[in-house]
């Protein structure tokens, strides 16, 4: 491994979190909180820990993969034990690992919750955790894929190990311009949505804080509810609709942007995305109207907007579903195993994924009738290159896997199985939500300390698609390069 | 299709059920119970036929694929259809569809129960139940292949279909002498494990019974507290090893009987078996132990009973272990979906593709740091194809899909998300127990007419390891051969 450029960019990335906490310092001294001490104090500590680690030397300044593997994944930890600082020394949480749980679940979009009572954190502590769903939405990483290329090194690798789903392609080529593009979107949505959600008698705090939490396909809120304490049918709709948004690929949006509209139409991982939202909706409709509903219209409000929810792995709720029919809550089991596309801000396995498995199925069963038959399996028009199905295969394996053995591990707290498993699916997906003891209106802080631990890495192998994270853990990696 | 050849097996098997019956009319007739006029005219309609359909011209006694794979699933509904007789007659279950279900369930080895109190039936309808486990256990239509032959017509397109597992593999080429070997073996074990379940002090009637059920791992009893009625450790001894030992693949039987050691010893997935038993016996016996159980030798021996009882999808138990711990329910929850080796009477989705996904993994993950080495999967030192690694993946791919899509579907019986998945996972890994409201002590009469036939159709996917029963829903395979 490359040390020197390594712990550099991580200095990097340090000093930028320490400047990203400066608007909740701005708003804990506005509103003399006891939180405005603890950002203070984290910001000079995290400062000077960038400013030491930025100033190595770096005589060679070329980032190979296994280099960018342990930036994206020991960043992602770094920026988590330095953020869960304002939450453990403003007393919001009562022990450390509590805070690191919380601010994990941040930054993975996760936003597994463990203060049952969220209405009595200060507005600093409220406003920094939504930031950090936002930050971590795009990814922190990708923000440094701005600053990368004015030091003048290359970042391919960060990129490739970044941004979720197995294709990075159609972007531009370039690295700096495809961060650029991403930051732009991504600003013009968020702003968007702010907007929108203050014409609907949201304040500006309020907006920008469920914003992050939405297009971060995050999930923080402000109130014990989640959105079920705003009685408007209007910041129901927005927050959904922005919610489903930001499910999808962010490359349709640069494509939206040039007016390749062909491309758009023909995209079928975006297509299945759709149909998936549209038939999990009308099935959990009709059955919440069949069971316990007396208006067609609020059953289907409730289920397009959880489906929603849960297919982004974002979670808010606007109604506890834990309460719902069992028909209806495996549908969204279903769901937080499959996540929204590749390319978005949300978390599961991905639609790409499950269309490509698909589609190998298909071959494969017709294959029984014409065994000799060469059919190679498409996406998009593109033949897709058998390495490419063995990795989707292999990632979708392992995710099952540490599913079923995580779900196990954790079943040793002497809960339920559903509890459990949905424990495990909410963190290992970034959903932050299940059903039972993880389900609406509750929260994380019963779970052993340990188990807090295990779920944020959880969240973490789930945020960076597993391979990163597990490649770091070769030893052989830790070898310093000749 | 070759309507001519398929209808004429289909003859044969029927004429062989009819015979199958005759001990059971025995039965009934020496115990002069209400079952023996049901088993008399079931004779006569099943023997008739059988005898009608098998009288056809076959000008072309050629067998193509999608023949066997025809022959293999019909057949299997056929002598269901028609085993199911005796039960409905005899007024044994109260509908049709019941007496369907239950027989379903023994000609694939699952043994659902259908019947709560089975020790009112007449011991001829007993008798019968776990015969078809028994027939079904190596296959009614492995039998056919001792009579196939003799009819002249080549067989093995059946035989690929049949054979449980991915590899047919390793058995003497000639099909003819294969059946003759399997046949061998498999009456050689029931016989010395009727002999030893007698010196333990069960009736000849008893020690039959349990044997059926153990060595084709299907699970029948006679006793509503199926083994938990014997108070024996002996009897709960004999009935583990030999579920353990008939989820063996059966091949490793016939290198025992040639001497063939090394081949034994090198089997990976023989070690992967026993490995997994091991591993899932001593971490319930453990948990056992420091939750509920107060001697450290029951909880060992009855970790050890239920983990073999459950990867053979045998579903035998002495205790409700639906009354255990999280953490030792979901390790059994978790085994329902691997079941046993390939090549053996168990269901689920085999102990060779777990393996074989494992090493697929592992290779993926070391293909992050060495991308262009070649790395090929080997089993018992010999280079698996990717076709064969594909179709292992799409298996493992279109199993869990239907899982997931028939928990949704039979959860609209309105019961409990843990009920309707073991219900599910029970019916397809050909198990027959699960847990909540099918547990131990439990049965499947609850549920729906509808819910039964889908869920005898998932155990007959699962039986024939779904490929072939999917193949043949494809319109193409029923147009005539020209």
């Amino acid at each position: 491994m490359n040390y020197g450029i390594v712990l550099r960019v991580l200095g990097s990335i340090l000093m930028l979190e320490a400047l990203f906490m400066v608007p909740s310092l701005l708003i804990s001294f506005y509103t003399g909180q006891v939180d405005r001490f603890a950002f203070l104090i984290t910001i000079i500590i995290t400062g000077i820990t960038g400013i030491i680690l930025n100033r190595r030397k770096t005589p060679d300044r070329h980032i190979r993969p296994k280099d960018g593997l342990a930036i994206v994944t020991i960043g992602w930890v770094l920026v988590s034990i330095f953020g869960a600082l304002p939450l453990y020394i403003s007393g919001s949480t009562s022990t450390y690992i509590d805070a690191l749980f919380e601010i994990v679940a941040g930054f993975t979009t996760t936003s597994a919750i463990i203060v049952s009572d969220v209405e009595s954190l200060p507005l600093g502590i409220l406003f920094w955790r939504s930031f950090t769903n936002w930050i971590g939405g795009m990814g922190i990483l990708v923000f440094t894929l701005a600053i990368l290329p004015a030091l003048g090194i290359s970042g391919f690798q960060l990129f490739k190990a970044e941004t979720p789903g197995p294709i990075a392609g159609k972007f531009v080529p370039r690295i700096k311009d495809t961060a650029k593009i991403l930051y732009g979107t991504y600003i013009t949505i968020t702003i968007i949505e702010v907007v929108l959600l203050m014409l609907g008698g949201m304040s500006l705090f309020e907006s920008i804080v469920y914003t992050f939490g939405t297009v971060a396909t995050g999930g923080f809120s402000i109130k014990n509810a989640s959105l079920g304490a705003y009685n408007s049918n209007y910041i129901h709709f927005i927050v959904g609709l922005f919610m489903i948004l930001s499910g999808v690929n962010f490359s349709i949006y640069y494509s939206l942007f040039k007016g390749r509209w062909k491309e758009i139409l023909r995209d079928e991982e975006v297509k299945l995305y759709f149909v998936i939202i549209l038939l999990a909706a009308i099935a959990i409709g009709i059955n919440l109207y069949k069971t316990s509903y007396t208006s067609l219209g609020l059953a289907f409000k409730d289920s397009f907007f959880h489906v929603g929810s849960v297919i982004t792995t974002t979670a808010y709720y606007t109604t506890n579903f834990d309460l719902w029919p069992a028909f209806s809550k495996s549908i969204l089991l279903l769901l937080m195993f499959i996540g929204g596309c590749a390319g978005s801000t949300a978390g599961g396995m991905k639609i790409i994924r499950i269309l490509i498995i698909f589609k190998v199925i298909k071959r494969d069963v017709l294959k029984i009738f014409h065994p000799r038959a060469v059919s190679p399996v498409k996406l998009n028009s593109r033949i897709l290159p058998s390495e490419t199905i063995a990795r989707i295969y292999s990632f979708a394996g392992l995710y099952l896997i540490l599913f079923a053995l995580s779900t196990i591990l954790i079943s040793l707290e002497g809960i339920d199985l559903v509890s459990a498993s949905s424990a495990v699916i909410a963190s290992l997906s970034n959903i932050g939500l299940g059903f039972g003891i993880v389900g609406p209106m509750k929260s994380f802080s019963d779970f052993s300390q340990l188990s807090k631990l295990f779920l944020s890495l959880l969240m973490l192998l789930g945020r960076l698609e597993l391979f990163t994270v597990i490649a770091l853990m070769a030893p052989k990696n830790w070898r310093r390069e000749i």
